[in-house]
C-alpha cells in the first residue's frame, strides 16, 4: 500500500500529465501534442462531433488537421479530478474553449474524460473523449461597438 | 508478462461486466445496476444531458430516477473495444437506446466510455460517460398509419 505523500505525488504527476495536455492544445504545436500522447495503435480519441479514432497515426492526423484549421485556441478547466489505480490514472474536467478560425470564432463547455498511463515512469495519455455540454456558439466578426 | 490466454480471459470477463451493464439499463431493476458498480465515493457517471454526478450515492438516486420514469429500454451495442490495463480497463462502445416513457419515445445514438476495476476478482463500474451522438428524435404516439 503506497503512503499518502506518494498518493499526492502521484495525483501531482497526473494532474500535471494533464495540464501538460491543454497546454498543447493551446499552442497548436504537434511536437507539444506529440509528447503527451503514447504513441501506439490502440489509443482513442473523440473530438466533439467527430467520429472516435483509433490508433496514434489517426489521432495526430487529427490534431495536425485541427491544428491546420485554427488560428488562436484558449483553453481553461475547471473541477479536475484524478482517479488513480496503479499504472493508470483518469481525469474527469471540464474544459471551456474558445476558438478562432479564419471567419468565426466559438465557445464551448466540454465535459471531458482523459486516460493516462504511466511508462518509463511517464504520464501519458492513451484516451481523451469529450462531451459538449453546453450549445456552441458561433459569432460572425464584427467590427461595430455594441 | 500475463500469456495470451489469460489476456483473452481478461478481455472477455470485461466486456461480460460491460454487458451486465447494459443488461441492468433494459432490466430497469436497480438490484441488478447496484450489482455492476463498485460502491465508493470516487465513481462518476455521466448521463446523456446531466451534470456529471460523483459518488455511489448519487450515481444510485440518479438510476432509481431513471428507473421510475421509463416504461422500458431497449440497449444494443456495438464497436465495443476494451483496454485492460492490470486490474483497471475501459471500454469504449457505441450505444444504441430506444426508451418508452408514459407519453413519448426517443431513440439515441451515443458514443459512450465506461470504466472498471477489479476487486475481489470482480469487474466492476466505477466510471461511465456518454456522449450522444445523434439528435435525439422525440415522437408523440400516434395512432395514424402512414
Amino acid at each position: 500500500m503506497k503512503g499518502t505523500a506518494s498518493l499526492q505525488a502521484d495525483e501531482r504527476a497526473v494532474l500535471a500529465a494533464n495540464s501538460a495536455f491543454y497546454e498543447a492544445l493551446e499552442s497548436l504545436d504537434l511536437v507539444r501534442m506529440d509528447a503527451v500522447w503514447l504513441h501506439e495503435d490502440w489509443v482513442q480519441c473523440l473530438h466533439p462531433g467527430w467520429e472516435l479514432l483509433q490508433g496514434w497515426e489517426h489521432v495526430q492526423e487529427s490534431w495536425a488537421s485541427i491544428f491546420r484549421s485554427t488560428v488562436q485556441q484558449r483553453v481553461s478547466i475547471s473541477r479536475p479530478r484524478a482517479c488513480i489505480m496503479g499504472d493508470t490514472a483518469w481525469v474527469s474536467c471540464v474544459e471551456h474553449v474558445t476558438s478562432t478560425f479564419e471567419a468565426e470564432f466559438t465557445t464551448a463547455r466540454v465535459e471531458t474524460l482523459n486516460i493516462f498511463v504511466r511508462r518509463g515512469g511517464q504520464w501519458r495519455m492513451v484516451h481523451h473523449h469529450t462531451t459538449p455540454v453546453s450549445d456552441r456558439i458561433s459569432t460572425e466578426p464584427s467590427h461595430t461597438v455594441q
